[in-house]
């Protein structure tokens, strides 16, 4: 992938951002009820159970980099994105809180998940809180930044229901899960909430309009392809650096665009990869034939060309860099 | 309870409520996406699991029949309340779908619950969905209209939070719940939202601030009224006509009104109570003991007391009339 350059590196961006945004995030976390703060601290990465305080980082920020940029990119200052950035992160985690549970993932990040740590029931409620208080902390902020916001968010249960309906699907024949299909679902779940972000930062920075749809589209292409090199990494990346199994995509029979890509081909090798896939085969020859059909060449192009609009936005192109070089 | 008389019956008011607000929910429903859609219709009663049309009624509509009221009494058509009644209807939905999942609650209305129906997850995603599109629905009603919703939203969470946390104290001694408290959880979680009903309705009606305000004091105060007398039903109403098993709610070691009010009564049968709750007594022997402690005598002078507020508010005494007077 082709190495941007900026004036800034990516985790002096991520950096700066934080440091910007952090103060009004935890006057707003503060704001919600104290066991409500408690479960949003700690998925925040700012607590232990319990409430003690924690030493780790919580997560990169990507999001409210997004709302700041897009504020700079309207030639505003990168506070003037505060506000958006508060609402995009509240909703990232309302949505990480939800999906774990609707996942069932035990873990992240290393640590329990909330609805492990403190019960299923709570962690429904925490993320209604957080979702609630994303709303609340924009209802100032013009109707425009409300209708974004509530287009993303609609999006996001779109993408979201999608997903778990591409589990039910087969492997193969007509109702098997296309790569176009995937490609919306990626733009919903992924890819609207880092459009938003950026939108609702150019929107506060005083952007005309049609500055703020060319960030949402480059945050949404941003989010595609940002979901397919993960992809590619669950596969094929190295568990020291991605901290997740080898295969571990593969193991839990994920549909992800690689192995989309490579049952889309019309090769005797993809239908062979479709009977394996049906008969819960070995991970690693799947992951050999997902790569002989050609499917992480087509994740890795697709990703590519999805970045090629993202670059077009100069202030977004140090996130670009560092999202999705990464170890590949 | 005082019977109020009014040119129209509550069950007239909340037909023609219904009548005129269900097209416009109807269409809202239909822009989800249709798995959730699905899941939503069968939460309002009108098809089956799997989609077929339902010959049910669903809710009786309070919420909505409020959005209406509140427009008539700020000198509007009731149908410029319509968007306000959407957009609390779907709330309600949304509060109700997560409710029963942390609850428990395997039935609501004689069918099962959809996370019960459904499953855990795409119940808490249809929630989300719901809240979504409440939002959106909202997004070109002005400010003042969607920062109404979202404070309700986060008195809603608040309040159930409290509710949830009740649960775990004791029934005895300095950590009990106290009969205020009971108060604010209740019109957290009920009175809310019937507040940002009728006062959303006056708003998209053109009313003055003023009114807008009185209506939601007078939503609000209903709710707590209305709550309460849910409580006395839950301990002595009628199991043929709440539909609910006798003492249901003392078999549920639910910290209901009646009863907090009947620990707080500083007398030895007071205390004698608080020892058969922790023992995990006889429910009706706990029944009579709260009675005899005044909890019930208590509860409804405190239910009379809120709703005079509601009565001084001409349009809504029909539904007062309707939700309190039950089978009192």
């Amino acid at each position: 992938m082709t190495t941007l350059t900026s004036a800034f590196t990516a985790p002096e961006v991520l950096a700066r951002s934080r440091d910007l945004v952090r103060p009004a995030l935890r006057e707003a976390v503060g704001r919600m009820h104290p066991w409500m703060a408690e479960m949003a601290a700690y998925s925040f990465g700012w607590c232990e159970i319990g409430g003690d305080p924690a030493a780790g980082s919580g997560g990169k920020g990507v999001r409210l980099a997004l709302a700041v940029l897009g504020a700079e990119a309207a030639g505003a200052p990168g506070r003037a994105g505060v506000p958006a950035a508060v609402a995009v992160e509240l909703v990232h985690a309302f949505s990480l809180l939800h999906d774990d549970i609707m996942d069932g993932d035990p873990a992240r990040r290393g640590r329990p998940t909330v609805w492990k740590a403190y019960g299923t029931g709570p962690a429904v409620l925490a993320g209604d809180a957080l979702f609630a208080l994303a709303v609340e902390s924009l209802a100032d902020a013009g109707p425009g930044a409300l209708r974004a916001l509530s287009a993303a968010l609609a999006d996001l249960v779109r993408g979201q229901a999608d997903d778990l309906l591409f589990a039910t699907r087969p492997w193969a024949g007509p109702e098997r899960v296309r790569p176009d299909e995937y490609r919306v679902m990626a733009e919903h779940k992924t890819g609207a909430l880092l459009g938003c972000a950026a939108a609702l930062g150019a929107l506060l920075g005083g952007a005309p309009a049609a500055t703020v749809a060319t960030l949402d589209r480059a945050g949404r292409q941003l989010g595609i392809a940002f979901q397919i090199v993960d992809d590619v990494l669950g596969i094929w990346g190295d568990p020291l650096v991605t901290g997740k199994p080898v295969h571990g995509d593969l193991r839990e029979r994920k549909k992800t665009f690689p192995v989309l890509a490579a049952l889309d081909s019309p090769t005797p090798a993809a239908a062979r990869l479709a009977r394996l896939l049906e008969a819960d085969g070995d991970p690693e020859e799947i992951a050999h034939l997902v790569e002989g059909c050609g499917g992480r060449t087509a994740a890795l192009a697709e990703a590519r060309r999805h970045s090629a609009s993202v670059a077009a936005v100069p202030e977004l192109r140090p996130l670009l860099d560092h999202l999705l070089r990464r170890e590949l």
